[in-house]
């Protein structure tokens, strides 16, 4: 009975697959099963310089950046890291539902190699040669939706011609000030809550975080006005370590994972396995999924 | 500028109301604005009898009961809560973006009053003399969406006549094992990541959590599958101090506190300011919501 339940309230892809006898021959497959028929193909590897690690006292968080998205801000943030900037400063926002928000705005300035201002990357231009991965199910928040290079978009072919990447869980942006102050990377927030698609397109994201999301969603919320720590609760606010980019590392201390790609065969059959979930426990396929519910498979490469 | 990234990346009615001034006459209303213009009767109080305490270390959880939806469910964990059922149980699982969950399915036995077998109320049947309010924008898993007593529904008039309490941050569902076992509410979750709205319809939801979500939210996540705690996790598990209905408490002991009404001509305006976000940071407003992304404001009684 405690299994039961336990398992099937979860993400299917964590579960051993059932067996498939003859009664289960026609049944479309679960998510898992789906999963177990993926090729070593149907997986890719982040590139080293596009992997940024921030260790924690818990751990350390793996982001992927996202260059195509915000190649000035991802660039930055790089260099950022190379002075290590964010060493030592504060995750000093916790917002419950929202966001969780790490570095210094201000700090930055005292950098002397990264740079202060950076163009407007909130959006890209659409083009029909772009890789992109559609999800066919309808959104309210955007014209389109999908993934491009692993990170979910929405897409607005007319009248703007843009593409973006959108806020889920996890997702990584850059903090600002007002516009056209577009921030620099040196604040940056992971989303921790109800993805706020209110935010695409007002801010630039820059990467997603694949692993270690808990380090930063499991933190204690802030007492202040939006999640910021009050005075009383600074002295124990988790530090920062370090942040690093993978490629400036030695291959044997990086974090060797591996993503499962979304432009292929094998990743639209996992998209039908989470819209209609097939497992035993579930009375009534959704028949629908969202671009923020469909969780990308991540695992360590053996 | 640390106050404008702050301020404007958060939920609006946190942040004091902006100075109207000539040049904003014509500007629509921010949810700061429109929530200073509420009116005592724009806000409700929760009925005792419906609300449950669940006492935690870290302090109190406030959950609200939605008996319409779910009458013998409700019943049954304010039966389960007068016989100390919950007091010193763990919360054995913290899933990260999906859920948290406290009690024990099994238990359940021992005690004598409670009811280990409910029927069904995953849905109820949708009538036209329902106080609905619907909200016009369109839902990728629901006909339509809307609030019923406060609470955040999808309906279906056709074929099915079903309406249901929809999966959304701080909703509050009851643990089963599979069809037709529906659980007992003797082992109770909390949604604390990204809608699973997939969940609808495939199991009972008894309320939502109006204060003190993060200290569900913000537990260390469990390392076994399906964030269940491992074996060398468990010693560190929270604990339930005890769960009580308001109503069992005298009134120098319960949280006072007062809800935004949703079937208001005020909570329509609240809605579009949710909608269109007029704060100054933003750039571009959204032109949609989703009913997951609204959150209902709860106040302290003064």
């Amino acid at each position: 009975m405690r299994r039961a339940v336990f398992t099937s309230l979860g993400l299917a892809f964590a579960v051993a697959a059932a067996a498939i006898g003859p009664s289960n021959r026609d049944k479309p497959p679960t998510s898992a099963q789906v999963l177990e028929s993926a090729q070593p193909t149907d997986w890719r590897r982040p590139d080293p310089a596009d992997t940024l690690y921030l260790e924690l006292p818990g751990g350390r968080v793996v982001i992927e950046l996202a260059r195509r998205f915000a190649p000035e801000h991802a660039a930055n943030i790089g260099t950022l890291a190379r002075e290590k900037f964010f060493d030592g400063l504060p995750i000093g926002r916790v917002q419950d539902n929202y966001v969780t928000q790490w570095g210094d705005i201000d700090e930055v300035r005292k950098t002397e190699t990264a740079t202060r201002k950076l163009p407007d990357e909130t959006v890209i231009a659409w083009n029909k040669s772009l890789p992109i991965v559609k999800l066919p199910d309808a959104d309210g928040y955007a014209a389109e939706t999908g993934w491009l290079d692993g990170f979910p978009v929405g897409i607005e072919r007319k009248p703007s011609g843009q593409l973006w990447m959108t806020h889920c869980y996890g997702t990584v942006g850059v903090a600002r000030g007002n516009w056209p102050d577009n921030g620099s990377g040196s604040e940056l927030y992971m989303v921790i809550g109800q993805a706020p698609r209110h935010l695409d397109r007002n801010i630039v994201l820059v990467g997603r975080v694949l692993r270690g999301m808990e380090l930063l969603s499991s933190l204690p919320r802030g007492s202040d006005a939006m999640g910021v720590y009050a005075d009383n609760e600074k002295p124990n606010r988790t530090l920062i370590r370090g942040a690093r980019l993978a490629s400036e590392l030695p291959a044997a201390e990086r974090t060797a994972l591996e993503i499962l790609r979304t432009d292929t065969p094998l990743f639209t059959k996992y998209l039908e396995s989470r819209r209609n979930r097939r497992e035993e426990w579930f009375l009534r396929p959704a028949g629908h999924i969202d671009v923020c519910n469909v969780p990308i498979p991540v695992r360590d490469i053996k």
